[in-house]
């Protein structure tokens, strides 16, 4: 079972790796599929937020690669036909609705699965992330050790 | 019975449409009012948006417009009492009803009627239809012909 | 233009009765119909609640009747193509949404209308006055005067 | 790959069907657990509705079972590790979200995994099949043939 | 400041003492005022309720009672002000914003405060532990250790 | 008991005052904490934002501040342990939920409580208040006076 986990990522936060360490248990291949939103300013560039991700994994079934056009098309050439998404709060849970049923519009044969993180992180987000880090506090316990050095050396806290 | 339909429309889709065809079966009179959101930046400039709608309906009871300044000055001046707004998630039923109170207390003679679109549209939005024309996908059957063309011509998709 | 108004109005309110006002401005006929809901016990039996709603109305375009069966199959007996409801909630609108959806699949001629009650009575509903009242506490000023008399009779606080 | 699919299933719908359909795709057995509900008068016994559901399928890699107890302990002596639930409106979303924080903090191996039926089974529930039924409607559409011919059978329409 | 948390406690969860315990810094005094609910069966009867809640604190500033009537009337004779509710989901919080606006319209002195358990609770009811009691699982990671006691006796587990 | 109300408060509406007026009745002492929002371009400078509620209102247990940095470390310095905040819709909630759980692991000492404004204000936001004063629309009724004069010059309405 090959499977994606879209998202931008900006930046990767212990969340986000809660999710893709369940979506191993069952995921022979997991890609990694960071992208830009073309309606957001970002804090790390595509190319960074990519090597900081690859730095927080050193498992060979899992492959970080940034993405741009339709996830559908990005999919059939990597021949994954699930996608993975965490759930978190009710408005999250509409708006990947909204994405699943689009996607499932474009390409009848892709599948999104929906996976629950771990409590602790059941309210945490790259936006909260960024919020604490440009405030200078500690996000030591939010994000990978990789991406909390980073994000130090960005707000210039080292 | 005289409506007023109000929105956006960056673009128009196909879940608009049928908004104003469920509105058509008991409105005399129903005016599309097209507005700018100052928060947004739009893909269609006002007039493009009040055109391509004036192309999807050859219907002498639908008025297409753009209006700025209060909708419920633009609905005095235009003797229209209600207000056609459709219903889809959580999250827009929430914002809707923000927006009928506010119009209520502005003036109290106006009248907001919810519709519920056809289920194939409850997940279609104008920022959907964009993102994958952004992304050369193909919005065909998210849109009316006459938009649809429009899109095409705007990313050069001819 | 004919609606029906479909509830169990166990018993029926002031927020019951705002819709019905909001919805006249508009319905030339409009029937409150009164149903049975079998997963519950009803404090009023249908006949009750059938005669104090007609004694809150002196109006001839309005009429109110018991109904069993499926409502769709109701209003083609009334050749009413509108079903008026109230909206409050968010889960209120989950259930409304899912009514509806089921409606259209079952006759497709039959439109859902929602309507917002005074932000007064977006808080009341017929399980709160029942409470209050089965405490001994004044509901005088949250359903209608006919109605008010009989809760009275009701729980012998007269 | 093993999953377990629980419910009451009072009775089976599509919608429930779909759901199973789309966890084969990626699990090599797939079981389908009855349970009863202590809060609920059940419309049909727990053994006619594993019997029902055993009628609709001719898959061997699809196993039909009642169970009492917890789930957690059922999936242990599956040695499944995958609880597949389907997901509908917000209100589901929370209540599952519930179930699956539970079983999580009582048996950590296991792991939800939630899917969206088809668009036109969204709005489609158990209780809502019971109601149409009741109401003598047709719930051919909503229900697999066999569990149609047995509610036939139940509510004296044939 | 006199603090009032009422419900019905069948039985009082971890997370309802979470609520009492952050209630308790800024309360010089609270009742936890037990009720019956009147559409619920209960697993306890309010005495048995009202005891075993009494065994979970050793605290004088905390009065444990049962109640009847209206809620405001109640407070009203402890000359108590502010309501304590915990909030978890989407759903309570509806419910919770309707009793609120309920009470206040009852009696305007009457403040309801809402405070969020830790997030080890926040999927926690008492609907869950009966579940969970009910099916000879553990909930001693879920309720106080006396409730815990009294839910072996009741279920004959010990 | 010390509270902070914190807020970007553009501009501070009878919603945000109907809280303060609320919480002043527990509340010892009431810090107004002004803050800038990056992702916002604001109508009024942080400066203008604290002298209007200076000028709202006359007492000298409020005090007005704008305030940089982590709301919990601002709390630190004010020996303040409780955030008071208003909960309006259910997509409040769940952002308020989300930063609540984030200050709590930040800072564990710190406590929100949640407060709901009347129902006039239910649906109030200062997004709407900007949206009516750009269209040239009355917001008197909507805002403090002090408010109500500053929006006037600011839109030239004078």
């Amino acid at each position: 079972m090959i499977g994606v986990y879209p998202g931008s990522f900006d930046p990767f936060t212990l969340g986000h790796k809660d999710i893709v360490d369940r979506a191993l248990k069952f995921c022979d291949n997991l890609f990694i599929a960071v992208s830009d939103n073309i309606n957001k300013k970002h804090l790390f560039s595509l190319t960074e937020r990519v090597e900081m991700i690859k730095e927080v994994f050193d498992d060979e079934n899992i492959i970080v690669e940034s993405f741009n056009g339709l996830l559908v098309d990005y999919m059939e050439k990597k021949q994954a036909k699930y996608i993975i998404r965490g759930l978190r709060a009710v408005s999250d849970f509409e708006y990947e609705l909204q994405i699943a049923f689009t996607n499932r519009n474009i390409n009848n044969n892709v599948e999104t699965i929906f996976m629950v993180p771990s409590s602790n992180y059941l309210f945490l987000s790259s936006t909260i992330v960024r919020d604490i880090a440009y405030n200078k506090g500690d996000v030591s316990k939010l994000v990978p050790y990789a991406v909390y050095n980073k994000i130090l050396e960005k707000y210039n806290l080292k």
